[in-house]
């Protein structure tokens, strides 16, 4: 383990943090909230002098080695540090007494989940806001942004951190030139947020809406300034722009470079990209049938709901344009499945992942091939390529961990004294390990997640980190395999 | 494919089932219940007759061909056929009146299911009752009973047959001379079932009720013949007797063949059995826990009333003495993550299978040392044995259609007019797909499956057998790869 190491890149974590924290406080100069301007400014002061003592601290070490292991361990503490330190303005600020409260929201924002403990949203300061949205935005791209980006400029081959964080499993190398490739990620995921920004600002939403708005969006994230969420604004324009965008986000990065340097046939031929399109349509139109008449009057209105509630779950965004919890049966046990899906790899999106579901059906279609003929020799293929077999053992592993976790993260809900039903202690099992945001029950769209005590808080923060960092991550933290020296 | 050959064995089945119905037949006389008599009486002779014709027209082509194809349509069509018959006498008899109601009732039966369309259980003729607890008993050593040990008898080598239909990934052949196992394995069940009911006897049930619940118990069934199943004693000794051997039930039962012949290093040095009463042990303590003083007023009722549910549960008898849908969340968790477990492999336990979950879990500690160290060699072992690669294929495809099923069937559930809250929808597909039988809210310990519409009974009929078949047996013969010839 290179210690020296992990720690100078985390130092340097939080110096990029810092600065990111001049655009709230910019806000709160501007517009006149000194208790977030102050709460901000001493956050930027610890921060940053903690940050200049670590590098300094750590910068005496030489050498360049930076394993695998390392990058794990970087990977988690990331996260973590982030989220002490991104907890500190709401604490500050006063906005959410409870630092528990704060670090949870924090995580929720560096995670993309959009859980939210607060009950009154709208009547908080905008600096705030603004901080707590571009908290999605920075966690959003995960690797892309806070890793790849940064870490090859500081001279670090981002090939191994590929392996230990990328977004779901990416199987092919997109370029060699990894530098490249980020900055051009950067750009990408930079240019859909201004996009989105612009037409959103077309609906008639103010900049600052549109541009959080753009934030949850693109980062799959979920918090809205607004209590009502996207529902507030109550526009179809605004409903479709939002759901295509949670759609684009959802697509794996990977595929907007390839056809910007022109690579077409390779997105053409992308098995994930089409089955990820086609479960968003099959399950728009299987959630809209029995909303028609019975919750909306026409096929069209069923439609842009049903359109917009099964993109936000599905790329586990967590936005809401309505009660889901009270639809029909039916339409709320497909948001449910869809739940278990997420989106794709290489996306900002949360869950088990499509290519993983495709990869398992493939493996499964294989296996009954296999039992029919056992003499006949059969391979799981994807893209048209074969896939290799410790690929499938390590989906296997993750599948198998995902479904543990959230059995013990409903068994750790279920403590709560009093408890609760068990479709909120699965659900917000769910929801949380799978960065989504809203559940069903007491965590239901309308809801919030400020009535879980505080050591449920604490665990649900940890599960959400779990699943944005792809179970593996984190939970090889804390195996001796990864302790002891061999 | 083999046709003659499968409808031949099928022939032979038809007649062991006629005769086996000549036992509820006697009882019928003997119990002056003329209207069963006469309907077990026709459904004999309609069976026969069938079976006859159906034998002599199979019985004319030769040849000892018999692939596993063939035993995978066989042994779905088994099923079918004993379910189709073993519905008449319900429904002839008038008992159950809908013939729906009687072939749900018959398919839960026969894959030991327990789930039951009936209201009113214990004003129904002691025939009757008979019959649905010996469907479960007949049903319940699947393979062992009604496979193993008569195809031999036919001259069928049955070693093809154990990887079509065994119950649970079997990994090592217990004897080369299937047909002295198989008879072994026949006495085994028997002995069990005898000794539970002369334990009953001695705690004042009478011989009908020793016998039912004996049968129910040693098939991991769950049918009682009264209204509040084992409750209806409110007998420690009743309780603790059934929950033992529930337990036994659950466990290999080529490992009492083990210990019998003196082989007791394999039953010690057994992971899957170790696991399975770890399993049973801590979850009956965690589950106790939040009972104590709120439900019951000490430990040891406590540990009386969740010994014998989680028993229930993790065998998928189904059995209960406690309505545990409204028990604390947590100890209600408890049972509901059981669910996703099941019983050991060659048990009459149905679910994922413990040996399932500790391959995975195996699995999945071997990519993080693998992850970790990342030029390491490691290997998954289980009993001392590196387990096989395409073992753990099977699982993995296995676990993926189990979840897939669980979805699915949730989905066909959701669909009934009016639709049903998630924890019925969700816990109706988890406790039919593992053959369990009581599940949550409207499918709750004190409920019953009479409220579903008709075509959700059909569907879950299907579920009950695919879940004991161990899904592959059924889900292969809807796909193309069985019926193409290659």
């Amino acid at each position: 383990m290179h210690f020296a190491k992990v720690f100078n890149i985390i130092s340097v974590l939080m110096l990029v943090i810092a600065g990111f924290m001049l655009v709230p406080l910019g806000i709160a100069f501007f517009n006149g909230e000194p208790v977030c301007a102050n709460a901000f400014l001493q956050t930027i002061l610890i921060v940053i002098t903690i940050g200049i003592i670590l590098n300094f601290i750590t910068g005496k070490f030489k050498g360049n080695h930076f394993s695998a292991r390392d990058g794990f361990l970087m990977v988690t503490a990331s996260w973590v540090i982030a989220s002490v330190a991104g907890a500190l303005p709401f604490f500050l600020a006063g906005t959410i007494p409870s630092y528990t409260d704060a670090f949870f929201e924090t995580m929720s924002g560096f995670t993309t989940t959009g859980a939210s403990i607060l009950t009154e949203i709208q009547t908080l300061p905008k600096s705030i806001l603004f901080w707590r949205s571009l908290t999605h935005w920075l966690g959003g791209m995960g690797f892309v942004v806070l890793t790849v980006a940064i870490m090859p400029l500081l001279g670090i081959g981002g090939v191994k951190m590929v392996s230990a964080e990328s977004p779901g499993p990416t199987m092919d190398k997109i370029s060699p030139k990894i530098t490249h490739m980020a900055k051009m990620l950067w750009i990408i995921y930079l240019g859909l947020t201004i996009l989105e920004t612009i037409l959103l600002l077309f609906g008639g939403m103010s900049l600052f809406d549109s541009l959080t708005h753009a934030f949850g969006t693109l980062a799959t994230g979920g918090f809205s300034p607004k209590n009502a969420s996207v529902g507030h604004y109550n526009s179809a324009y605004i409903d479709i722009v939002i759901t295509v965008f949670m759609v684009l986000a959802g697509i794996n990065f990977g595929l907007y470079y390839r056809a910007i340097i022109g690579k077409l046939t390779g997105v053409k031929k992308n098995t994930e990209l089409k089955v990820y399109l086609a479960i968003f349509v099959i399950a728009t139109i299987l959630t809209a049938i029995p909303l028609i008449g019975k919750v909306y009057t026409n096929l069209a209105e069923s439609l842009r709901y049903s359109s917009f509630q099964v993109a936000s779950i599905l790329t586990t965004t967590g936005f809401a344009t309505a009660n889901f919890d009270i639809w029909p049966a039916f339409s709320k046990y497909i948001l449910f499945a869809l739940m278990f899906i997420g989106g794709c790899s290489g996306s900002t999106g949360g869950g088990i992942k499509v290519i993983r579901i495709v990869t398992l059906f493939k493996q499964a279609i294989t296996e009954m091939k296999l039992l029919a003929n056992p003499r006949g020799v059969f391979s799981t293929r994807m893209n048209g390529v074969t896939v290799r077999k410790d690929f499938i053992y390590t989906i296997l592993g993750f599948v198998f961990l995902y479904i543990m976790l959230l059995l013990i993260t409903t068994a750790v809900v279920s403590t709560a004294p009093g408890g609760y039903d068990l479709e909120t202690s699965f659900s917000t099992a769910m929801v949380t390990l799978g960065n989504i945001g809203p559940g069903f029950s007491l965590v239901g769209p309308t809801m919030n997640y400020a009535f879980f005590p505080d050591y449920i808080k604490w665990f649900l923060s940890f599960a959400m980190m779990v699943g944005r960092l792809e179970i593996y991550t984190v939970l090889i933290l804390f195996t001796p395999y990864f302790w002891l020296r061999r």
